[in-house]
């Protein structure tokens, strides 16, 4: 088994225990930021920490009706710029902690007034040492390149905060997302079958909306950095303001169909898709109506859209996996990668 | 002459043109904006204006040191959620004012407690009648489906709220833009030659950082939208964060040179690629040293970076549009698309 397949497959036992490790920090977490009333939160991120980002950008949003901005790193790391952020949460993301440009921003938001967390899979790293507050993710070493358990911890803290930052999210809830992951794991299976058909595929969109834009995100990152595949990402909408024009047969269209507000208009889209005889593939769940599509990958339980993105990807992840297997590459040794890359 | 290259060429004047028009306005909207002390901007856009608002994203936090969050519309049009947005300037952009969630956007946060400013092309459009105030894009009428023109004006208005916002950026400067564009419009025959090169390119890949980052996106949506080719974009710090792993032969690298700060990233990275035996084709001016590439478009004039992004598009819209001729399709009408294009 690759080290990928056995970390996606850690995921429910890692999930559970950072809950379970973080569950007091976020309490006191919590009654910290009731006293802070932030007015404004920058979240700050690289690769897949930056799809983490992306998530917590909407669940942010959505669940505090606190503005989030999602940091570029150059205005603090190459411009110097000096930015206002009295009454702001800067978040920053990193499995490893030694991602030095999300470093350099995080201690130059400190300085200009922001309150600044970090979420990061090492507690002793440079990014634990700097911010003044740290969600652990309990991931266990990351030993294969392509981030897949501790993309969903990083995920997982960014419930935590909006937990702690208002009533929307609620632990109980949160502590059921170990179960859903495990149930799609439950896809390996067909999933292994299924990805024979896409051997030869050289291109591909993915396409999603709302909490799980993110999925769609990370999903194309995995078909890049694991089978070499030329994935684009967009929203539904942007989507249809101008790169439809790119759809043919042979450009597979991926999409994230969870239930809840956003699936009316990725089901309107992907019939229209299949009306341009484009091949389509849904990531969707039990219990969702379906429109037509050439496959669908459905997780077999009923989640509530605020806890899909999550259980979502992990099909994502596992078809990533196994379609490099069936093309003859190593998922563990994606060329010119390492697990920690430094940027400034 | 296609009706692209018609707009294209048009852009010296219709720049010439807006900023003749809107700097009275700029004045009045510099006084306002001095007494509302604006804690945040929130930009929201879709297609080729959401490539503008990510130009404005670096601008505006750049010069101003307000920060800047770009408008992730599902939030507002879709979630229906509630939003804190006292002392935030919001600032929509649409070529035709008729973007159906961009409009929702900017009353929702209007009731909100945002100020809003509209960017549009058309004066009697909805969203001029919606927004507590307009800069209007003097570009003339949009024939083209592929948006030049109106991008161009886009960002010159961001200029002028970006000058109203703080001292860095000032208007005499501004006014030297049409004059670099003039310059960038003298590639059209040396282009014409080097399209011929890639007319079997199927995909490819766009790269750019700081306030280029959106030239990389705008470049890339014409190259989907009129020659079907599917290019991604990243920085160049998230390129080397996963989707490096593509590179290939075949697979060509554009990158966005300017002078500046994000210079010595974007040479180290291009002389990577050139190791890695990727073709890379830089968009650069006079005088900037160039790293080893491909091939190298440069435009005859000393740009300062700040004013490079309006320019530095003028050879990609070129490009694009000769490569869709050079590959018997025509710019003019793209598959499945239309100019106004409404989304939810």
């Amino acid at each position: 088994m690759s080290l990928m397949m056995r970390e996606i497959s850690e995921q429910p036992d890692a999930l559970a225990r950072t809950l379970r490790a973080e569950r007091g920090h976020a309490r006191e977490f919590e009654r910290f930021a009731r006293r802070q009333k932030f007015k404004m939160i920058v979240l700050v991120a690289r690769g897949t920490s930056d799809n983490a980002a992306l998530f917590g950008r909407y669940l942010l949003e959505l669940t505090t009706g606190i503005p989030v901005s999602l940091c570029a790193p150059s205005i603090y790391t190459l411009y110097h710029a000096r930015l206002d952020l009295k009454q702001t949460l800067m978040v920053g993301i990193s499995q490893s902690g030694e991602s030095t440009d999300v470093n350099l921003v995080l201690q130059s938001g400190r300085r200009q007034g922001a309150y600044t967390v970090g979420i990061t899979n090492e507690t002793r790293s440079t990014m634990a040492g700097i911010v003044d507050d740290v969600f652990t993710v309990r991931a266990g070493r990351q030993r294969s390149v392509a981030a897949t358990k501790t993309y969903t911890g990083q995920l997982l803290a960014l419930y935590l905060i909006a937990g702690g930052l208002g009533p929307a999210i609620r632990l109980d809830d949160v502590a059921r997302i170990p179960g859903w992951v495990e149930r799609a794991l439950t896809l390996r299976r067909p999933l292994e079958e299924l990805v024979e058909r896409y051997r030869y595929m050289r291109q591909a969109v993915v396409v999603a909306r709302g909490l799980n834009y993110a999925s769609a995100f990370e999903f194309a990152l995995k078909l890049m950095e694991t089978c070499y595949i030329v994935a684009e990402r967009f929203s539904s909408a942007d989507f249809l303001h101008g790169p439809i024009a790119m759809v043919e047969r042979d450009l597979p269209i991926f999409l994230f169909h969870p239930p809840g507000p956003c699936r009316p208009t990725l089901s309107s889209l992907a019939r229209r898709l299949r009306r341009m005889r484009a091949e389509t593939v849904l990531f969707t769940s039990r219990g969702v109506p379906l429109p037509p599509a050439t496959r669908a990958i459905r997780i077999p339980a009923d989640i509530p859209e605020i806890y899909t993105p999550i259980p979502y990807i992990v099909p994502g992840q596992i078809f990533a996996e196994q379609l490099a297997a069936a093309k003859g590459l190593n998922p563990d040794k994606p060329r010119f990668l390492q697990v920690i890359t430094r940027t400034i």
